[in-house]
């Protein structure tokens, strides 16, 4: 091994990456072989069928973006929205931002519907957002991993399609921890990232199109600006015809090939069930100590904790101690949040007891 | 192990990606660590120095693009090309057609100098093309993967720098392989990937900004299109201010230290020996097979070979006994050259003589 990398390991309780199973990693460093090669074709399908069923979804084009999670936002912004389409965009926290500014970059006319930080949209904003002009897509974040605020989907959903819209959700800081019901909640465009509930290392974005997603993407009058991120081409690569686009992370998707085999051998529903556990043990030992969460009890995420910083506490420096007398990294808050929450993530393999338990432990003993 | 990820190990021998070094893939299986640890920020710091030893440069903003090597040719378009700038592209195979494609998708005016596959660009096109107007830039494939053509450079960036433009390369397949020296050149943009003369898996493109084009992109008129890639945001991630923008993929970072560790270890010149002695071992035996390469001698890549295929050899069936047989991947000939060479590659680790021995004793046996 490089003695030039040398670390010591960490209890990965932020807001991703979140600690990764050994056997992802040992599958990350079998020997590349070529993306054209028969057995990594192989691969390639195992993973389409897998993450098919990870994002419960039968949408033919379900693939890995060669990219973090910030390039699966990027990948369904980018073949969607054309100059002049008209996006509702809901903001409420630093990702709804985000979103907002992707889809103004690739020339969008783009509506906001906000909410305060740390609270979820509400519908009947967006029905109004909605009745104001002739839609193409609404676009809004299921985990908003900035406020630790899940947002529920099904309402805004059939809102959407009502105004013949498409519905783009991001989904990066839920799948795979909490129910992400691609097909049943009638979501037109969801991507996510590997480096949270997926619980394998930062660099890919899994993605999915729904035929009516599809029949947009194939009815455009303009190219997709973003040459890396054309799906009219990646698909190609994904689908039977194996057409050369980009030379494909090989490594990586060994690493997500694994991945998904051990979220599909927890099963979706116990995965979910102990996502929603830890989270309650966490809640209940903070409410020992005195501290709360942002959100509403109601619309709380279980991989993603937003903790009221106690008045007068340092928030750098337990962030700092926690990190390097105990190894455990948390998030501080980013935007307006900055200096308010700590993000605790409990996220894949990091959502676990034990993790809890040395977590309540050790800002019990630094507080 | 993981069961169902059961193959065997390749000579790789095509376009990319080429083997990669025991030591880079059990780097990549170091535990994850968050992407603003202390720790991996200091390996962050390594990587943009060796980066830059590599590349042969000074300039303060050369780091890897969380991509593979098409996103370090859309990195480096997106952050210079404004609609409206005219570009000068020049194209001799699929990757010069690629950086045209990829140029006018950003809104640039592209004016295309040509020549046949498997010839070099004349330098005398490319300044009538500069004469006829002011051009923001001249954008060029120094090792054209398609055609195993290496393009001089220093003519063309003299007249380009004369004209006020900026010069914008891909190495893609020479960087490691062949002398890229970015400050000797005049190089302003440089991008290459991780998977062929470095031999790291793919899934990271090294780029390089000049100054000049450092302070281009200051000078825009208008927001990079591409969100992902925007060099304004990047560049505060990795330098001083260590700003969010996306998740850095860590586990492919860790592999990237250990393979520019390895290159610097073996030492540039060296490296460039032992694959230009590999080509030459590699034609002086297809010689004797009465076989010869595409380009005129003076042109050639020892990276990439374009092997003419001789009349009467099925083209797919010579490079399926090779990989089925031999565990030898070689690539087919790609756009108009598809059934006319074979691509051989020598790069990086694959660049053996051991490598060129077996490869040459298994042609003649299916021959």
């Amino acid at each position: 091994m490089s003695g030039s990398l040398d670390f010591a390991p960490r209890i990965l309780m932020g807001p991703g990456p979140s600690n990764v199973d050994a056997r992802v990693l040992q599958a990350m460093a079998l020997p590349t072989i070529g993306h054209l090669d028969p057995d990594f074709i192989s691969i390639m399908d195992r993973i389409k069928t897998m993450l098919r069923e990870v994002m419960m979804t039968g949408n033919e084009l379900t693939i890995p973006v060669s990219g973090t999670g910030s390039a699966g936002m990027e990948a369904a912004v980018c073949n969607l929205v054309e100059p002049g389409d008209r996006c509702v965009v809901c903001v409420n926290g630093v990702f709804g931002t985000r979103l907002a500014d992707v889809c103004g970059r690739y020339g969008g006319d783009v509506v906001t519907v906000g909410a305060p930080w740390g609270e979820a949209i509400d519908p009947d904003e967006v029905r109004q957002a909605l009745s104001k002009g002739p839609t193409k897509l609404v676009a809004l974040v299921h985990a908003e991993t900035s406020t630790g605020v899940l947002q529920p989907l099904e309402e805004i959903s059939r809102l959407t399609h009502e105004a013949g819209a498409l519905l783009l959700v991001d989904t990066v800081t839920s799948l795979g921890g909490h129910p992400v019901k691609v097909d049943e909640w009638g979501i037109d465009v969801c991507y996510s990232g590997t480096q949270k509930c997926l619980s394998i290392p930062p660099g890919l974005a899994p993605i999915s199109f729904s035929p009516s997603a599809v029949a947009a993407l194939e009815r455009r009058k303009t190219k997709v600006a973003n040459w890396y991120l054309d799906m009219s081409m990646v698909r190609n690569y994904w689908g039977e015809d194996r057409t050369y686009h980009h030379t494909a992370p090989v490594n990586a998707l060994y690493g997500l090939h694994e991945g998904l085999r051990l979220i599909l051998a927890e099963g979706l529903e116990a995965r979910w069930a102990r996502h929603k556990a830890n989270h309650e043990l966490l809640v209940a030992g903070l409410a020992e100590l005195g501290m709360g969460l942002l959100p509403d009890p109601d619309y709380r995420l279980w991989s993603l904790n937003a903790v009221r910083i106690p008045e007068g506490v340092d928030d750098a420096a337990v962030r700092g101690r926690l990190l390097k007398e105990y190894r455990i990294e948390i998030g501080g808050g980013l935007g307006e949040l900055k200096g308010k929450v700590w993000r605790v993530g409990l996220m894949g393999a990091s959502s676990t007891r034990s993790n809890v338990i040395t977590f309540l432990g050790a800002l019990k003993a630094i507080l």
